[in-house]
């Protein structure tokens, strides 16, 4: 069954065993649009509460959307991967009410570790935040023989 | 009232000003503990819902968590800073039910921009995270004549 | 005569420019390959004297090559551009005698501040490192009606 | 022989062999201050040929100090270690003739990898630049019996 599954369906099973996991993604409304391997993009609504008294989105929210969405690029290939560092710069500030659009791209991966760009742009396309992220992996598969009937299920 | 404050003092209102309106952080359960010029010193503990199936701690707010108290630290001086460029490293894997403690230090401050370094360690003093921030300021004081009422009178 | 020249020859006489003052980068033997606007490309050959015992490039000339393929880039919209931050993720080793290019794209670019994504591959085609440039202008060209001809002899 | 050496001897010795292959470094003038374990401290000056037509040293030069001075410090326990990546922030302009000095912190360190902190002063003690190092290591040492009295003998 796991092997009879292409890479693209490997990968939207990847990112749904990885959300499905992501209490933090979740209660912050982001949604998964796409996972292709090595590839990733997922948005997020910037709602009242997470802006500040200036209705300007808090940073932490805008990483952690960005990051997301790099954990399902990097986690595309069906091998567990880590974020061992992390940086972001901002560009322009996310007001309430934007809509927020995160797309991850994989630069490149070596056996143990992978470089991936992630940009942030809100509903005019404007460029909020450019991301990039390191993973590191130790060769062990996400979706198994074992739990793959878990992802498959949900997925009725 | 306002210029009899000290830097000290100051610095501690600043930190009060910020927080009152980062509804972001008090969702999380960060507390401050503790604002002096050009550093600050807040915590929080890994809540079941901040962690994924693996009991590990999301990344971003890890992120958060150094992103706010670097936030305190380079507001302190009673000058609006923005982030401009955030860097994270981690270190250790932040498991359920720890305490995290965020410490932040300004490296150097120039007319407009300030750089600053804050660790994340665990209840044993470990470093979870390494974050490096970047800030910039446009010369616009937080806390003014006209709005210090506002943050005194919490202060009973 | 300079408002004569469109985007892509002002895009290249600004690295012309740029160049002409980088003795450090012409000591490194980098080379121009390209400079659009917004967009730059440069190469190296990994010297003998570029390496440490055990034949990997130094860390830091890979950076040099990465840095100024971003400079190259940043400044391409003749507005003079400096480095605020950089950061540059190490992939796989350079060795000696390998032919590395970088290419730097620019993500986007407000009115004093823009990010650029730099690779720098061999000649294989493989991803050495990826880099990530923060830059500032504010708002003074690059190249004037005053030292236009300078630049513009030296192109004969 | 190797095993009489306290931890201090042994980060100076590592320090050492390190900087014996290292002729990047030789050819910029850099020296080493100090190497103690999980420390390095080093040099350099700002020559003519470092500067662009501004006065202004070159980023990548200044990059290569802060790197070189990391490495020195993640080398210090006698483990061979690699840099994964670096961010590196810029705060004041360094300038012909200024003497620069880097100094290295280890901010933790866990079996495989570890975090560095490294500012960049001028000789009026201004930050320059903030730079952090992620390392990492396979487990092999840099100094064995068997290379030992290479690194000895150069002692005399």
């Amino acid at each position: 069954m796991l092997d009879s599954l292409d890479k693209d369906a490997l990968a939207r099973l990847c990112g749904k065993a990885l959300f499905n996991h992501d209490s933090a993604s979740a209660a912050l409304g982001i949604n998964i649009a796409e996972v292709t391997p090595g590839h990733a993009t997922a948005s997020m609504e910037v709602r009242p509460e997470m802006v500040n008294g200036l209705d300007i989105c808090h940073g932490g929210l805008i990483f952690t959307l960005a990051d997301t969405t790099f954990a399902l690029a990097c986690n595309s290939h069906n091998m567990v991967a880590y974020a061992m560092g992390c940086h972001i710069e901002y560009l322009r500030p996310a007001l309430k009410g934007d809509h927020l659009t995160a797309r991850a791209t994989e630069m490149d991966r070596t056996r143990n570790t992978g470089s991936y760009v992630v940009s942030v742009a809100n509903q005019d396309d404007k460029i909020i935040a450019v991301f990039h992220g390191r993973s590191s992996n130790r060769g062990q598969p996400l979706i198994t023989h074992a739990n793959l009937n878990e992802f498959m299920e949900d997925n009725d």
